[in-house]
């Protein structure tokens, strides 16, 4: 049964990003991330991604099928569909959906089958937080300080009434990835 | 030479306290956290330590010559000296500082000898922060979600001026702490 897996990198004041929306302080090196036991085991368990329309609108959409990291169907929850259709591959595919959180999320389960949904995207890690729909949080910390910028954890609405328990923790280099289970 | 090290216990979403200023979710286990590798390494190594009035005014002044786990002078910064002077013993004693934070960091050094001084409270470790008299950022995180509260990080001047480089990091149960060094 797939797991929804929420949670972003964070600076160490828990930022997602600088206020300018940069975010490249908190992944200086992408060449080693990549080969991080974490985010092999991340990809490696990941069957669907969701994000916001936000977190598609950041880079070249057309550049998801050559290179992202996840190849995998990825679910869009937008509230207008954009009138050109990304560049898809045999793994991975862009759906837009337009009629709520759940519904992104059933359908991501639904494609991920036995492997996880992971969630890319603040706004989309709040919604699923607030609907009860998340089942781990994977937290990476950077020790970097911005003092302003996006923030992951705002907008919940009964933050006290999210029970964590840790299920392990990762090192690469400056970065900390703390790996929590929410507890329903 | 003494270190000055800052940090506190914060919630997964960076607070020092819940909104009702409690601090019990953060140390759901006293007892075994007085035994973990970390705190007996911050108490071996502490010669001093600074402490805000708030913090100073949360227990039972009398209580830390009986019961804190630093056994080591205490420097309290307050525009106002109390008129009751807390009980000490040979190893605690309690000393008001009103000129401002450089004085009692350089008070609190030259008391601690080779070993280092250690902040209490979040005012104090934002003054010595932006001041640059802190030297090393020790941070817990526990699983928890306040929503909002007291924070470590705010108030800082240039916090994207810090430099981080990260020393070690401690697991303790679904506790998990983070060294890092201040690069200067």
């Amino acid at each position: 049964m797939a797991k929804v897996i929420g949670g972003m990198t964070l600076s160490l004041d828990g930022f997602a990003s600088d206020p300018d929306g940069n975010v490249g302080r908190l992944y200086p090196d992408l060449e080693s991330l990549a080969h991080t036991e974490m985010l092999q085991e991340e990809i490696r368990t990941t069957g669907a991604v969701v994000m916001g329309r936000r977190s598609y609108d950041m880079g070249d959409p057309d550049s998801f099928a050559d290179s992202y990291e996840y190849q995998a169907p990825i679910f869009v929850l937008t509230h207008h569909v954009p009138a050109k259709k990304p560049k898809e591959n045999d793994a991975l595919t862009v759906t837009f959906v337009t009629d709520g959180i759940e519904r992104a999320i059933a359908q991501a389960k639904a494609a991920a089958g036995n492997r996880n949904v992971i969630l890319i995207g603040a706004s989309i890690n709040q919604q699923c937080l607030n609907a009860g729909l998340c089942d781990e949080l994977h937290i990476g910390i950077m020790p970097v300080l911005f003092g302003s910028g996006l923030r992951l954890f705002e907008h919940l609405q009964m933050p006290d009434h999210i029970t964590l328990e840790k299920i392990r923790i990762f090192e690469a280099g400056e970065r900390t990835d703390l790996w929590y289970q929410i507890v329903h």
